[in-house]
Formats: C-alpha cells, structure tokens, sequence
C-alpha cells in the first residue's frame, strides 16, 4: 500500500509556489522541469490542486499556477487529500455480521474494537499532516533548497 | 489506498482465537465459516501470521491454529505488520535531485521536510496500533461479541 507519487509531486510543487512573489504565476511545464517530472501527468495533479481550492490557474500569456492562498492556510493534509482522496485507509467489511453466528445490524451500530482502532490510528495520521503547514516547509527548508529554488525562478526568461 | 482485506481478517481471527482455552486450536476452514471469507485466501492470510510468529500451526487430527503468544503480547500493529509489510505508505523518490538545479548528494544526507512530515505521520499511525493488543480487543468488545463467538466455538463438534 503506497500513496501516489502525485503527492510527493503536488507537495514539492505547492513549496515551490511559495517562493513566488505575489502577482507572479509559474507553468506546469516550468515545475515539470524543475523536479524533473512528466509534463502530462503533472499537469493532472495540479489540476487536483486547483479542483481542491489549493491553487490557482492563471490564463493567459503570464499564465500558470499560484497559490489560492496564503502558505499559513494551506495544510500538508489538504494537499494529501487533493491528491489521494479521503477514503479511510482501513475499510471494515463488516465480517461479524456473516457466518453462522453474526452480529445483528442493532449489535453494529458503532464500529468494532478493530475497525476503531483502525480509524484512530488514522486520525492520528491525518492529525500530524494536518499540523504542518506550506509555510511550515518553507520555514524549515535548508538555506540550499530555498536559494535553489529562488536562484532558478530568478534566471527564467518566462515562467 | 487501501490496506487489503486481509488486515481486517487477520485481526478478526486474532480476536477470535484469543477465545479458545488452553490446548484447543481452530481450523482455518472453521474461521473462513465464522466470518464468512473465502478458505483458500483465508489461509493464505493466516499463514503470513504463522510466518511472522504471531500464530502457531498445530497439525495432526486436532491440528489448528492458536495464537502463539499471550494475547496481552500481540499488538495490532504486529498483525497489521504481517500481512501489509513494512513499507512506508509515502515513496520518497528524491524529486528534490533532479532538474537543473538539484540538490547534491550532501544537501539530502537528512530526508526534507516533506519527507519528514509524511514520516512522522506514519509513526503517529504505527503508535497508535502499537498501542493497542488482541488482550484489548477482547476487553472491551461487546458482550454480544464475546458471547456469540463463546458460543459457536463451544457448539462446534470438532474444529
């Protein structure tokens, strides 16, 4: 069980957006080659991101994508699960109520000790991603990877 | 994503064994009836549990399985463990080294920060599961739980 390689991709691309100045906008063709990523598929996940509320697509010659808002308001979790949905992981079958001796439908009114457990669990999974912010990554990032990333938007003719 | 379905049903038939007294074990045929699975893909299931040392096989006319520790010493995270693997659900590719200006070798001696989060979310999740054993389980199921798997197992004529 893997999550999407689209995630790693629309986390990495949300970061990179953050480094813009405000009014400027960067093409998916552009991050492509930055992260060194497939153009077309690409382009699908920042659809995702769009479609999330997460980005916004610019038209137009000085066109491409940006932020819908400010890195503070963006979580790791939002872009997770622009990417990823937000099915439970765990998906109980509800097994106790086959065979020979089942559960009633009035015994299975809460989840089993087994499927809570399981949806604890991803709470505090979708709890931790819920804690991080674009801007935390930001502020986190090594003095390298920000001066890359904003020495090489520098040097774009266009974006 | 998705864990497979055999998490649901390796944790069920964890729970179910813990109910057997000391001695007895249960087919794997009989714990595909119970829970109404397919035998042939339960088997499978229950085996990766012998595998990992979680369940022991008994062969012989009143062979079976029984769990191979006290259930106060299997955790939910070990059973989740042994049929899902112990993978990271997040793949970090290095997109950061690719592209034309990407991070040297020495810059990614640590994982970055998006690494770190969706790690660090992981281990939230794994915590969780860890923190919980077949011994809870069996503690704080409904007694209509309990009594119905007390009783099929004490009207089977053989198991």
């Amino acid at each position: 069980m893997f999550l999407p390689e689209g995630v790693e991709w629309a986390l990495h691309c949300g970061w990179l957006l953050s480094h813009l100045e405000p009014g400027e906008t960067l093409s998916s063709r552009r991050m492509a080659e930055f992260y060194g990523l497939p153009p077309a598929y690409l382009s699908k996940v920042l659809k995702s991101l769009v479609r999330a509320g997460l980005l916004e697509a610019v038209t137009g010659p000085r066109g491409g994508f940006r932020l819908a808002r400010a890195p503070e308001e963006i979580t790791v979790l939002e872009i997770v699960e622009a990417i990823e949905g937000r099915s439970p992981l765990f998906r109980c079958m509800e097994i106790r109520q086959r065979g020979p001796a089942p559960a009633t439908k009035s015994d299975c009114l809460r989840p089993c000790g087994i499927a809570a457990v399981m949806y604890q669990a991803e709470s505090a999974w979708r709890n931790t991603l819920r804690e991080t912010t674009i801007a935390d990554l930001a502020s986190h990032a090594s003095s390298g990877s920000t001066n890359r990333a904003r020495g090489w938007l520098r040097s774009l003719p266009e974006r």
